[in-house]
């Protein structure tokens, strides 16, 4: 680790706190224009972090240092950093009475997109409040797009390096193809984001509600203003509208753009895509179809309600439309085993995610055949593609590192006292970027506001970990890495 | 598939069958000894499969064919499906009252040496029948460490092949080397066994007790005499002398045999002992020392019985000498999650395995340093050893399938109506062949006597998944086996 590296980190750093400085300015004017008092504190917190960051910048400023992996990675682990610091500030200094480790838990929540609250009765929250948490899910959900496609497959981490070739290709004039492919990306982003406000909107939300839910849609979040998240609208024509939104955004942001941009529909046949759409409805179908014969449900009501809450776990959103464990023992299983599958690589969702399905069932496949006839050679496929060995050992080392931190991570929260449905499905939702676990504590109907300090630690840990796919924090555990 | 092939493995089965019928006259002279009427039903049971068998047997005798690896999945998964229905019979034709699914649910249970069970008021069935429950287990015991030593090798499957140069290591004479290894083996597992029969009768059972015990805790099935387990005997001599037993047969025989015979004690450097008693010893004194500040227990009886019950579940053994799930959150999740690991390769134990988990995690560890530095060549080890690749990937393919058919048949236990913790368990303890799960059902207190048939039969498919080390049996779902 030299020198020159650690100051360009902290240099970058510093610039990230001025741009989330300035992002503190809009809950200060929406307190202003709501006449909430708490405009001040907003206005404090820009300005002190803005005069912190810029003298912190003005510091380290000098010649870029030639990119290597080691700086790509502590890069990453350092901006989630700061982002989940400074998303913190105003929290902890508001007058929800939050502890430090709450309001950290609380704007990592927000950057990770996860989406779990400690905060109980979030109808009495200063309207500022509500939208620093949207922002900070709207802007963490730019923050991981960025990361999936151009960051992620430069360090090779979990495999999505194989999807380097259609997303970003980064050829001989890299920092132009990024330029381009950013403010592609960012119209669509923010088409996405207007369209969804504009529907909720006229599906009756409040502008303020429409606005605040859409950027948690949109980033696959799941903050929400009111304590009983979209069961407060009691209207169906809004789920329908949350269900196709969230499900869009957790599709490869590199298809969108070719979809929307250039028109072209052939993008679409992503296999992951038709995977995720895949089983997204067959939960749906299943968990609908069991919630209509044992409760005697009307079918296109309980389809309504599956539909929305099964995608709304699958896309990683975390949003509730009612208390779907109270359907049946198959529910809650279906709704914590779908909290690991997560969405599509360069989307907003997090998870273990559609395309590392695929390449797994591929390889238990193959290997399969391998077992009858072993000299026969028997590639791993993706859709046409040949997954090469190395993508398959990267899909591998994500697959089992995320279930060992699962495993490890529960038995910890067992340890702070937690019955087995909460302390399983707390980690799981934090890693994959959920929200709502199982159980009455955490369940759909809950929230993390009785958690301690320790285990809000703990779950804000799985909740960064997951959302940087594991491998790019568990790095820097290897002594290896600190060596110069 | 030709008939060629078919006969033959019917023609092994057969014989197997007439083994087992031979069997049956032991549970028979037993029920003669204690005067129980139950011993016709022996000896008819015996009479009839004995018959059935060799008539089989005289049809489908003729000349060998040539060895084939489509052969030997075949052969593996007739003949334990063989001993399934043969051990069911005198179980269904007892005085019992079992349906056909519970009786095969017992015999798959013993057989695949995991020791769950569907008989409630065990105190007071028939010596004949509890002697049978011993005897499926200690020969389902002797089974699976054949299966462990000389066929899985050959099939590759689950990267146990490693071990073939140690184990195995099937030269020109394949068959001489095979007969002494199985003489060598034999002689080891019958003194063992009747070191823990001495053992326990001096300890204070019964002779009776002390066989049967000893018979699955040999087996490290966990089939015993009474309902409440290991807590009948009230004796904490007895607890240490099964800990002893359960622990020293999770280890591999090949390196037990080495030991015992040719008294080598470098042989127990095999790093999957140290990994393997490193974590029996972790989850003991984690789970003691929590029961021991959480609960007020002397701290010596809170060891005694979180070495017994964590020893018990680590080897896959299954007893218990009272409900650990009392001693609060961290024990349930403790219990749960062990249930997956088990013990080492070519024992009686199942469950992932401890060398298994050591090259997951070498294979991680390689893998994050191969982020730092991608051009530079890291080896995965185990010991001093390398895993090539095939080995890695056997061993990837294992733990994903373990995991799918884990996640799956919960899905399957909650649609049956089963809560979380009753679901995910019962299917991670059949897999593992443990014994018991968690929750007040299935917990170490509990049994399956509740279940109804539909699935006692996910189970039971469950436990011979995991018995066959899971590939073995999803060999035969690939259409390509089946094709000439």
């Amino acid at each position: 680790m030299n020198t020159n590296l650690l100051r360009s980190v902290v240099y970058i750093a510093a610039l990230c706190g001025l741009y989330l400085s300035t992002a503190m300015l809009i809950p200060a004017m929406v307190d202003l224009y709501y006449g909430d008092d708490g405009w001040s504190l907003f206005a404090i917190c820009a300005a002190m972090v803005g005069g912190i960051s810029l003298l912190a910048s003005m510091a380290t400023r000098g010649p870029p240092p030639a990119f290597s992996k080691r700086m790509g990675f502590l890069l990453v682990n350092v901006l989630w950093a700061v982002f989940s610091l400074v998303g913190a500030i105003p929290l902890y200094f508001s007058n929800l009475d939050l502890t430090f480790a709450q309001s950290l838990f609380e704007a990592i929540s927000g950057i990770t997109t996860t989406g779990s609250t400690v905060i109980s009765g979030l109808d009495k929250v200063a309207p500022g409040i509500l939208m620093w948490r949207g922002l900070l899910a709207w802007l963490g959900g730019i923050g991981i797009v960025a990361l999936g496609l151009f960051v992620l497959p430069f360090l090779r981490v979990g495999g999505v390096s194989f999807f380097k070739m259609e997303s970003s290709d980064i050829g001989d004039k890299p920092f132009a193809r990024i330029a381009t492919f950013t403010r592609a990306f960012m119209a669509v982003y923010v088409a996405i984001t207007l369209a969804c406000i504009v529907s909720y909107d006229l599906a009756g939300m409040s502008h303020f509600d429409a606005i605040i839910h859409s950027f948690s849609t949109v980033a696959t979040a799941g903050f929400g203003n009111y304590d009983n998240s979209f069961a407060a609208f009691d209207s169906l024509t809004i789920l329908w509208i949350s269900t196709f939104f969230m499900t869009v955004c957790s599709l490869p942001f590199s298809i969108l753009i070719v979809l929307l941009v250039r028109g072209r529909l052939d993008a679409l046949r992503d296999p992951q895509i038709f995977v995720f759409l895949g089983y997204v409805a067959a939960f749906a179908l299943m968990a609908g179809i069991y919630n209509h014969v044992r409760n005697d449900i009307a079918l296109p009501l309980a389809l309504t309600h599956s539909f929305f809450n099964f995608a709304s776990i699958l896309s990683t959103t975390g949003f509730a439309s009612e208390d779907y464990t109270l359907w049946g023992p198959f529910a809650v299983a279906a709704a914590f085993f779908a909290t690991f599958m997560g969405g599509c690589s360069g989307s907003t969702a997090g998870g273990i995610k559609a395309y590392r399905f695929i390449i797994l069932f591929n390889i238990i496949v193959t290997g399969l055949k391998k077992l009858i006839y072993p000299n026969a050679v028997y590639s791993v496929r993706y859709g046409k593609q040949t997954v090469d060995a190395e993508t398959q050992r990267a899909v591998f080392l994500f697959f089992s590192a995320y279930v060992f931190i699962w495993a490890i991570g529960s038995m910890a929260m067992a340890l702070a006292g937690y019955d087995f449905a909460t302390a399983t499905s707390s980690v799981i939702t934090a890693l994959s970027n959920v929200g709502p676990g199982i159980g009455p504590l955490i369940g759909p109907v809950g929230n993390f506001a009785m958690m301690n300090d320790p285990e809000l630690y703990i779950l804000s840990l799985a909740m960064l970990l997951g959302r940087l796919e594991v491998l790019t924090v568990l790095v820097l555990l290897v002594p290896l890495f600190w060596k110069s």
